[in-house]
């Protein structure tokens, strides 16, 4: 039997007193595309929109292999054990199938913090197209929001599309990499290196260190010839290691650094309001390029003239303005 | 007394013959936003698609004060004197009133390239929105190589918007930077090292040769550490001198190097053939935002809903909706 439907004020409700139950059902909620689900989804963000915004919301990503779940479980119980903060982890992975393949649908990947009662674990909406699991996502951190969570960690790959995505849905944006910089990041997005406000050296470890510590210098090198933010931050480039557990506590320090420097000069809330307009902006026009690319005289046309303006016997204005105005 | 109408067959007739005042008035009418002259420039356009494609395309970018006229003069000179090309010199720079502070309006600024016979210089279209001074760019860039140009320029200023929009125009992306990184770059767009396919280090003359072969070093190591391009292009950092004219000629070889490369491998066509489905998507979506953003119901309700959304009262999802629904 299918757990009873709630109001939108039982909801609202269960979510502000920190239940998990109603959390993990609000974010099935704001996932589902059904109209009727989406429509009670909307009524519950804005019963608790007030309350929300309080948590320092984290962007981690790296390829696979870079040991992402390892540093998120080390971070994770460094803010849940030794802070007694409420934490909540994300994820944007629309490219796997839930349950299977999903970056955090196994939460054996992070066991120890998924045991701990102050962590939840959310794995990446079901497949989809990146704006609906993107949006999915932002409504979710809201809702862990209102649930109490005071930090919250958004996980990608670093391999596609969704990094720019979690880069406008958080404050800060860390990207974990290897030692021994080369091959390794063959796997990387192009323009994420100049998204980062900060770089996490990961598996410094035994034997390892010194390669470690020349990949920082020369990382820190190379972000020192970059243009500046518009922060005034200065992305600093940090060693981690899961076996001795070195950059956690620091990587935390750094952390409070960046919120205390970019509150101080209102960057922190600039950025954040400029997100939410992106985010209005982009909403509006991902729906209107939905709607004109279902019509059926545009899906009938559409191929054949994509063909002729790759092989440059149409120009894209000419083939953009017939298809406009079928 | 205006100059008489053409038809699009006399205009195309005149692009092919190679005679530059039909080119210089072919150009006036693309740029035009009149529906008349825009409905006769696809004309002209179509006629001489065919004709249009064999140029090699650059883009060439940098901050004020880098020293782009005159690199541009002296590689320019060398396209049309050493090498007897046909060069032509585009420029997109939406922000300068047409005449006055554009970065091309001054043809004094080039003056022995702007008397060759060989070179064709064209300042930035009109002020006006990024997306109708691209189309425009990108339609007299066509013009340009059917009227047998061979070797085209797109100059932009790297401080905006519009060095992604010319990185959708170009074959070849140039970033020239001074020596001695560091606070000349703070007017630099983040994330425009990662488009460049080449930087070039100006005035690299008597006295500042050591500082800029150290931040020829710096940078090369810094573009090393960058994820690699789908091209298998690893972008090189030259040297130039205004005043010796070093690094004119291997800027070409450079550039030469590169064709060949991406050729053999089919980058360079497959660049051009996702630049031209960039162009007829992007086109659509501008077009559909601009026809949204312009009805009366949406100008009466967009600031309300902006404000609403940037102070966290309301969703962008919820906003946006609440606009699409209009």
């Amino acid at each position: 039997m299918p757990p009873k439907r709630l109001s939108s004020s039982e909801y609202a409700a269960g979510l502000l007193s920190g239940n998990r139950v109603q959390l993990s059902r609000a974010i099935t909620l704001v996932e589902s595309t059904l109209a009727s689900d989406q429509a009670l989804a909307q009524e519950v963000l804005a019963a608790v929109l007030p309350h929300t915004g309080q948590a320092l919301r984290i962007g981690i990503t790296g390829v696979p292999g870079v040991g992402k779940s390892t540093f998120i479980e080390a971070l994770g119980l460094y803010v849940v054990q030794t802070l007694g903060k409420k934490l909540a982890v994300l994820a944007v992975d629309p490219s796997s199938p839930r349950g299977g393949g999903s970056i955090l649908g196994d939460k054996t990947r992070m066991p120890q913090l998924a045991a701990h009662a102050n962590a939840f674990i959310r794995p990446s909406p079901s497949s989809g197209s990146l704006g609906g699991v993107a949006r999915a996502t932002r409504e979710a951190l809201l809702l862990c929001e209102a649930a109490g969570h005071e930090v919250i960690f958004v996980e990608t790959v670093g391999v596609g599309q969704s990094e720019t995505t979690v880069h406008g849905l958080v404050d800060f944006f860390l990207l974990l990499m290897l030692a021994g910089a080369g091959d390794e990041l063959q796997g990387l997005k192009r323009g994420i290196m100049e998204m980062a406000d900060a770089l996490l050296i990961t598996k410094a470890d035994q034997g390892n260190e010194a390669a470690a510590r020349r990949a920082r210098g020369e990382y820190q090198n190379a972000l020192n010839l970059f243009p500046h933010a518009p922060s005034g931050w200065y992305p600093p480039v940090l060693l981690t290691s899961a076996v001795t557990g070195a950059g956690v506590p620091e990587t935390w320090e750094m952390l409070q650094k960046y919120v205390a420097q970019t509150q101080a000069n209102g960057f922190f809330q600039r950025r954040r309001q400029q997100q939410q307009l992106q985010w209005l902006h982009h909403t509006i026009a991902q729906e209107l390029e939905a709607r004109f690319y279902a019509k059926e005289a545009v899906r009938a046309e559409l191929p054949m003239l994509q063909q002729a303006v790759a092989e440059g016997r149409q120009t894209p204005f000419a083939a953009a303005q017939q298809l406009l105005n079928l």
